[in-house]
């Protein structure tokens, strides 16, 4: 008996998808044994359909030719965002239908909520393309790494971010120049801010944070900074101190209490995770068994997104063909067994810090700002500073030993009050991965 | 109701697995929401059982006391080797059990009749550990990248040989220095023959091949070389010419016929395959869909290796669960889809060559050598002949375009008969990552 599949969103993973089906259709045969026919596609734009020599009557404009087919067992979403996205997704799982979806601002949004859902309608659900695009990450936490209590893990997870920082570092340019560059190639979008703010790596980190510790997160717990106040000269300093500037998701948890964090981080040269450039992404898990562990690829585009949705839907059919459903849950924790962990607040983790202040290059500024940093139990690495034009502004790097980050906050507060400070400093946040 | 193991073998892997399946009981409870019980363990040397703290009763010396236990459902196979570990795998799945082994040459080998036992007696096998250690690479490749054709690979997965090669480059040693060195510390073994001639690596891709491209291969189709012949010189000249050797697993499908072979092999310094050093493994998997992939994570010890192995049980007791068998098979290929793929004889591959001449210094010699290549089409990328001394033996390197090596084959051995070659010549094959 094959397996009949609807899709909701023919946009570019979409048609990716819709080609993989197609053009791969023997090795995915060779895998499950019976075919997998994509028997419907819904969109209210299907412009994309004509590239794909798809028949006539596998399109539709109304996405109930998908909801309310008793045939389709399998319901891949691929809109994007909350609405109506979360609506199709709820009606197809209170109809009995598995779903596959890539979109993770929706799950880190209402995750909960069509998680229960599928737990009341004993269906499954799928999200391996929500996190890592191609890469098996979700897969990997939820089977690869069950044997282990994942310790932490550092993700970058956002290509345009990455292939931003990758580019400014390059070329030595200007945030806002590589931005425009990275529009032009199509590899950021018209409006980047949920790239460039890290508010899409913190969609994804709430998904691997429930994955990787068994609790329950929301969003709104996950701290989130972007990239767009680095500058070339970050970068440059970075590299002479040792580091690479990523953005990086980062999750801890430390005796039952759990760090996860979205911002820009200064990670030392000679990881691996500070080699991932460009568009690719990466994420670096520890587990108390396995150790470190890294899982590389391409983090969007087309085809790799589609990779990971069509390795749902063939687990997803792997159980059709059993006749079983919900053998792994979507967290791959029981809900008896899913605590509430606490979330630490941003002002309450300890770090080192990378801080650049701008001062004018006037006798004693040095000093004034290290006596702050002092008051505030702040002990300092090391001080960078480089040309001396007195009476304008010079930028000061100083490395911070670690920190409470209330009190580099209460610090800077009092240090970007100063009169010969020109500019709010810059802080970045250095990570170990341990 | 509970699950109940029975594990043969209590070796370093052994005492990981009883380890994790105690001290990681909760979470391992909170995944299944029933526990996993480990309920015998059989060696015929019960020393480790000393440092585990475990129960008397749970100890014997009779394989047949978890073999012939009806309470046990997944037997673990830790013992490693070929006998009594074949036999006592297949009695297990001919009493209907499910098997969980960590045995790469028994697979390599054996593999065909004891997954075609499972298929008789329709019961599980998980076999996570036997490569890559604590990686989730089985998993990837069965489940993860499933939607792709796997085009190639290119494995590091033998922790003790790319520890050498690191050491030999790091400390500018030879190979049996380092060799002993990596004895005393543990990460070769006494008898390293296995990993340093390239065995063991064989083995592990023996199984990958059977699961990145569906076709069935016997060892002895897989081509091995060791790395015994590599000297701090090649090391050297690899690095000044933008190469690091590593000893690389490399898999190829190209049009249905299929390379697989082990040797040491020049990668490009900035390939991120290139940057995984000492007791690290990685694989980097390239599919039609997905694109580059990577792998990363220790390749062997006992707790990476039995957080694998616990993967393993855990996933068989979701089906036990749910009460069925066989949801994937063990190549994730269904039988009657499996090709007999064509396995390219290694002197029918293209590559270019790293080649280091030892002659004596006396003019014409480079004219000599480079005109028997060109005679066999063989036609040269680069020259490096460092230090004059008349008279004496001195390395010349050269770097060939492609080649087919059959050709590189017949021009070395007329090139290793001229009277002014003094040892035979080193040939190292360059890989390109795509």
């Amino acid at each position: 008996m094959d397996i009949k599949i609807g899709l909701i969103g023919l946009g570019t993973i979409g048609s990716g998808v819709a080609k993989i089906l197609k053009e791969n259709h023997e090795i995915l045969t060779a895998h499950l044994g019976v075919p997998l026919v994509l028997k419907k596609i819904a969109d209210i734009n299907l412009e994309k359909a004509k590239g794909l020599n798809l028949p006539h009557e596998m399109l539709t404009t109304r996405v109930e030719d998908i909801l309310d087919d008793p045939e389709i067992e399998i319901v891949i979403e691929l809109i994007g965002g909350c609405e109506p996205a979360r609506s199709f997704l709820l009606q197809a799982i209170k109809q009995g239908k598995h779903v596959v979806t890539a979109n993770k601002a929706l799950l880190a949004q209402y995750g909960e909520e069509i998680f229960q859902s599928t737990a009341a309608h004993q269906v499954d659900i799928g999200f391996e393309a929500s996190v890592g695009g191609g890469i098996p990450i979700v897969r990997a936490i939820k089977e690869g790494l069950a044997g282990n209590q994942i310790k932490s893990l550092y993700g970058i997870i956002n290509g345009t971010a990455n292939y931003i920082l990758t580019e400014m570092e390059k070329e030595e340019s200007p945030f806002e120049e590589v931005l425009q560059e990275a529009q032009e190639k199509g590899f950021a979008e018209a409006d980047p801010t949920y790239d460039i703010k890290g508010i899409d790596t913190a969609h994804k980190l709430t998904i691997l944070v429930s994955l990787a510790f068994g609790t329950k997160i929301s969003l709104d717990q996950v701290y989130a900074e972007g990239i767009d106040r680095i500058t070339p000269l970050d970068l440059q300093f970075a590299r002479e101190l040792g580091y690479k500037i990523k953005l990086l998701a980062l999750a801890k948890d430390t005796n039952g209490e759990i760090e996860a964090r979205v911002h820009p981080t200064m990670i030392a040269q000679d990881y691996l995770l500070a080699t991932v450039d460009g568009v690719y992404n990466a994420i670096y898990v520890i587990g108390d068994r396995v150790g470190s562990t890294m899982f590389y690829g391409m983090g969007a585009g087309e085809e790799p997104t589609a990779s990971a949705v069509v390795s749902d839907v063939i687990d997803i059919a792997r159980n059709i063909q059993k006749n079983i459903t919900r053998r792994i849950t979507p967290t791959s924790f029981c809900e008896e067994y899913r605590k509430e962990k606490k979330i630490k607040d941003i002002n309450q983790i300890i770090a080192s810090y990378y801080l650049r202040f701008s001062a004018l290059d006037n006798p004693g500024v040095l000093s004034r700002i290290s006596g702050i940093l002092g008051e505030h139990n702040i002990s300092l690495a090391s001080v960078i500073q480089k040309g001396r034009q007195i009476g304008e502004s010079v930028p000061i790097v100083m490395m911070t030993h670690e920190a409470l980050e209330q009190d580099i906050n209460n610090a800077l507060n009092k240090i970007n009050n100063l009169p010969f400070v020109t500019e709010k400093t810059l802080l970045i946040r250095v990570a170990e991965l341990d």
